[in-house]
């Protein structure tokens, strides 16, 4: 009876851990020493300003550099969005504070439901300030299952 | 005789080395995975355009990195200046092809005229298209000199 009884419990279980908020997203404490693969600045009345307006820096770990190679990136990739204020002087654009660290965790098993890809964004690379949390479907997901990308992946490596 | 005739020959052998081109400086072939420094955009209008007009990207090896914790830079530091095209569209500076790779190296019994630093910079980025040869000393060792430079640094490092 026991068994029986608690099947349904702990289907009950399953689906209310499926039904609540994705695990969270580890903050990526060595990024800065992982391989910086591009950068992109984005200015004044570009769409995406008032959420990555900057300096934008993309760096990826061990596994993720494997993935640009191939169409699927491994389980363990971790992709780096770092926006950094950019201040505009003297005919130049130097970085500022950071504004915001978006990461992007390749666990298939933990996120499910967002192609593989768990999302964050920290404010201000602030590890205690995630944004995302549970919104990461209407967040980053939408945009990020676009046609034009590669596993979800926008960038492309550079020399 | 063979020796003391000898003397003045390897006397005259050293001085014509010193007199000749600084010994190359090596082309850093794993300069992409180093640390990402810092980046900053240069704009046309900007004094140094001409040379390093675009998106720079510093990069430092292991002994550089404990360099910039110091105020003198370990023996086998490197220190990267690696300008890219500036692509400006729709609101967004992207990058383009590497236009100039500008390379430091320390070594004091190598590049002793030069602060014990070696000077190159690698036309688009190509090893057999150095710039700079037996020219450091007035291409770059002068601006290298001034005051606010650490042991000839100008950039800091940021998180």
């Amino acid at each position: 009876m026991r068994l029986t009884a608690s099947c349904p419990v702990l289907l009950a279980l399953g689906l209310a851990a499926s039904a609540e908020a994705a695990p969270p997203v580890p903050y990526p404490e060595s990024f800065r020493d992982w391989h910086h693969v591009k950068s992109v600045v984005i200015q004044p009345g570009h769409p995406l300003y008032a959420g990555v307006g900057g300096i934008n820096h993309v760096y990826a770990n061990a596994p993720a550099m494997k993935g640009y190679a191939g169409n699927v990136f491994p389980e363990g990739s971790v992709l780096i969005f770092d926006t950094i204020e950019a201040r505009e002087a003297d005919n130049a654009i130097s970085e500022g504070r950071r504004k915001m660290l978006g990461v992007m965790v390749k666990d298939s098993g933990r996120y499910a439901d967002t192609g593989g890809w768990g999302f964050e964004n920290f404010d201000a690379g602030k590890p205690d300030r995630p944004l995302v949390g549970d919104k990461a479907d209407a967040m980053c997901f939408g945009c990020h299952s676009r046609p034009g990308t590669r596993d979800h992946v926008f960038s492309r490596p550079r020399d």
